[in-house]
């Protein structure tokens, strides 16, 4: 082993519930784990809307990517995990209105229930230049 | 943010059905979107066997590899999304007739109902020179 | 195509069970396939416990990483899906036991029933110098 990763931590984006890094940098990549839709200063997941938790897990993710002076048209893909896929829609036009005119590659994948009860996670591969 | 990432477009697989693009490109690596086992020219989803629509999701991700010169033999990876993991030696066996000898390294995710019903879902990491 | 894929081979994990490597190298980043909390040497999936379970799927994610030289410490991220998220703190302490003070990016996903009843996969990525 070489010492080559990097464990990123963001202070801006909730810390890790359980062993992990909030994301690792590999050479010009990094990898984000999945991020809930909360943040410090909101409450329990199951009290804010699936539009919501798209935008705040899109910017927990947009955090973390600052931390290496990534900003989010650096996303490459983007895997979102919905327990309801009759979201699908609502995801969508979350997702939209945060990347704007940013077209990740992405897929939608229907899940069983998330931890916590969330509506949505979503992990992103990221270029850092 | 640099602008390093490459959006994809190919008119020979199914245009985006959502703010994402097919296919982005990063360096040498290509990340393809997650692909449904249709095409223009066939009928919905659910009139597709599943190993149709194994073969039509891995024909578009192929198509889409191509617009950067990457052919199925540069498959790096696959992530196939099926609700039901009774089809797990259908998806086997339609995926093994269409890589050949290739052999990606792959993950079958038994998902929850996919978008528009469709049996199969899979998205791919490419090698691209 | 450009014969630039390596699919890697290691005696110390189980076989494929299908059409797939157990990992391919694409320049420094090896993608490991899918690991199930099995060994040759191990009963089947269902008499052993979901600790036992995510210990052997990640100690195989270890063997075939050693055939590149590579050791768990250069584990960049990991996808484990788990059909049953109550097994969710479980998972995380027989995984911080393997990993130690190493954390690659992660994301846990609920998914539906793995095949062979299995109560675990997990997927990787990870660097090679």
């Amino acid at each position: 082993m070489i010492q080559k990763l990097t464990e990123i931590r963001c202070a801006d984006a909730p810390p890790p519930g359980g062993h992990y890094a909030q994301a690792v940098l590999h050479r010009d990549t990094l990898y984000v784990s999945g991020q809930l839709g909360v943040t410090g200063d909101t409450p329990d997941a199951e009290l804010v809307s699936i539009a919501d938790q798209v935008a705040f897990a899109l910017s927990n993710i947009e955090a973390i990517a600052h931390v290496v002076g990534a900003a989010k048209e650096d996303v490459i893909r983007c895997t979102i995990y919905v327990p309801n896929v009759e979201h699908w829609g609502d995801v969508n036009r979350a997702y939209a209105a945060f990347f704007d005119t940013h077209r990740p590659a992405r897929s939608i994948v229907p899940s069983g229930s998330l931890h916590y009860g969330a509506l949505v996670e979503i992990e992103a591969v990221v270029a850092v230049s």
